[in-house]
């Protein structure tokens, strides 16, 4: 009855939705949503920021700039020099999660049959972005060094030729969502080249940075950026506090070219006018009371141990039956089954055993490996993560029990 | 160099934007914006919402559902409810702002080249999202009683000969932004008996329905709507704490068909996963206090009375050189100049001594009345208002006699 747009009329949610309603299920272990521990908050420190905020309650209560409060942006300045982008308040727009700066690039960027690469693996929720602006997508493999860049090479040179330079290309180089991958600095450097020999914005999506557990940190795209003439012209780089303060303060921003903030400007007015300047005030006081970075230093810790509990209980209780990378921060493990089940299939077993993950397939954007899977160490505690990877043993045992010849008859 | 979507080559911001920078100047009294008078917010109610949001602070902190937090949910039910609006929380979604709200619908709906139809004048934001979505606008004219709903009719009748019905109409039924008008019951019944004939989404904004000062309350057409067989199916309503809270939460929402508002969710996982939790928390422990409905008799009392002062003094002080109604509610009011000095021109005069209002083009989609303007009397002071309005006449005054042929020889 209704007349949808083409592509809201069998909107497909996200994967990890899908799974919501198993979330609150007594006993469930969850490696399925990459959300913080909430037991790692720092409550206390949030808790005299806001009351610091809410002193100044006009500046909370008032329609604030568009672009952002001139204070966040300011401690966000701070914040991105700390990680060796120099950068002005006027490349800074505040957004509602990195989330929404990625729409707002697309939004400014982007038309119907527009030429969009992403990684594949990448996050879910931003092929659904893509595909919401109705571009064509094509998806560069992903190696444990990160983007296939050599591969990139092969597909911009092909793309060129038939001339669908893609507007953007869509990348987590940092700790990826859900690889775990992290781009080397001889891949960034030519990933930047590329991107200024064939034109397209390179869209850097940093959320997990700040979470590097173990291993020695590699500058992001933004600041090799300095190093490769005019690709200063062609990154966006985006970034947030949900994993490294909070999600629930959707905190989120872009440092970009002027000539593309700007638009970005415009199109956050008619998107939302503006993010709360009250959660924008509290987020400024957090980051102006300098408690981040040994809130960071708890935050590492604790993950590094999760992610190589997580590493140990999988080798142990799933062997040979699985295969993975250890990645060296951020949340998420991405893994494949190496026999003849799939995640799917081991999915539904593992629920019913108290443990989910997630299945690969909605993080491909171009044909799908039903083997993979992606699992957060985030949320769970030491002891549930042991207990997950048990419980995940059992269901593979289940699963391939159901497959026998004696499970058929019976 | 960049290769932006065709929209955004050359984005024109909102006419209020173009004039922020002399909102600063020393003394300037502004009718522009609209802008709820920050004196008059609930600071004290506010502040202890925001203790007893924090309490559980892990609700705050963790990411939300993205249809909006169930707390907040049935806080709007309970309001709407109050407004004879009876829904349930699966019919709502909690945007960031109205606002969202309109972009969310938009993006379900709207293809580039549909049609959508909007009041002429109408809020200046949401032409340039409409415009943003690629769709095709026709204006509605909109007589002192509301939306001219023959002058619809006729609209609808000819673009349905074409075979060009509207996807949706956008309207502002009660004391709309710009004009100030108030759409009759007779003209609502009319309207959704037409979405129901020509089967369009009835997009009712109604920020402003809780800032009656004087008459009576009209029904608004989601109320209505359960009168109008069918019609049930085609309304949906957006409001928002903005105008009768504060701004600063950026909380709006929703009420909408469930196809309508499950694809809404979708659309809004895309755009920005989810509003903050952490200030749905505050909201909805406001609504909770019960404060709300104290609080709008301070504030409509507040701005019927500037109101009233900006009708006298521009009465008293630019006489029969302007044209106007005087509206039951809201923020708005909306004038026409009868002279020949055009909105534009009076204010370059009335910003040199001191006073700004925003001529009415940007509120025009379709053909532009050069001798409209439309002046808030919600920031100013009583005292403000007067002074505001001499500082007009002086500015009329002033055009006049630069426009005169003395004025041209000197």
């Amino acid at each position: 009855m209704y007349r949808f747009s083409s592509v809201y009329l069998n909107p497909k949610g996200s994967p990890i939705r899908a799974l919501y309603k198993h979330l609150s299920e007594p006993g469930m272990i969850s490696f399925a949503g990459g959300y913080p521990d909430p037991q790692l908050f720092d409550v206390e420190g949030l808790g005299a920021a806001s009351e610091r905020a809410f002193a100044n309650s006009k500046a909370c209560l008032e329609y604030g700039a568009t672009e952002g409060t001139p204070r966040l942006k300011e401690a966000i300045v701070q914040l991105m020099h700390e990680r060796d982008v120099h950068t002005t308040p006027e490349n800074i727009i505040v957004t509602t999660g990195s989330q929404q700066a990625f729409d707002l690039v697309l939004r400014v960027l982007v038309e119907k049959g527009d030429s969009v690469f992403v990684e594949q693996p990448t996050y879910s929720t931003n092929i659904q972005a893509v595909q919401a602006h109705q571009a064509q997508v094509s998806a560069v493999p992903v190696t444990a060094e990160g983007m296939d860049v050599q591969a990139l090479e092969r597909m911009l040179a092909s793309a060129s030729a038939q001339g669908e330079i893609p507007k953007l290309l869509y990348t987590i180089p940092n700790f990826s969502n859900p690889s775990g991958a992290t781009l080397t600095v001889e891949r960034r450097i030519r990933l930047l080249q590329l991107a200024v020999q064939y034109q397209f914005v390179l869209v850097e999506d940093d959320p997990y940075g700040g979470l590097r557990f173990s291993g020695d940190a590699v500058p992001s795209l933004m600041a090799l950026a300095s190093q490769v003439p005019g690709a200063q012209d062609w990154v966006v780089h985006m970034s947030s506090l949900s994993k490294i303060v909070a999600p629930g303060l959707r905190v989120g921003w872009a440092v970009a070219p002027v000539e593309i903030l700007k638009r970005c400007s415009v199109a956050k007015q008619s998107a939302d006018v503006g993010s709360s300047p009250w959660v924008q005030g509290i987020a400024a006081e957090y980051l102006a009371s300098g408690r981040l970075n040994t809130h960071l230093g708890h935050i590492c810790a604790a993950y590094g141990a999760k992610c190589r509990a997580l590493a140990h209980g999988l080798r142990q209780e799933l062997g040979d039956a699985i295969s993975f990378h250890e990645p060296s921060g951020g949340m998420f493990v991405w893994a494949r089954l190496t026999g003849d089940i799939s995640a799917a299939e081991l999915l539904t077993h593992a629920i019913a055993r108290g443990v989910m993950f997630v299945p690969g397939e909605g993080f491909q954007a171009d044909g799908v490996d039903r083997f993979t899977l992606r699992l957060s160490f985030a949320t769970p505690s030491l002891e549930e993560v042991a207990q997950g990877c048990r419980r995940l043993g059992e269901a593979l045992t289940a699963a391939r029990a159901a497959r026998s010849p004696q499970a058929l008859v019976a």
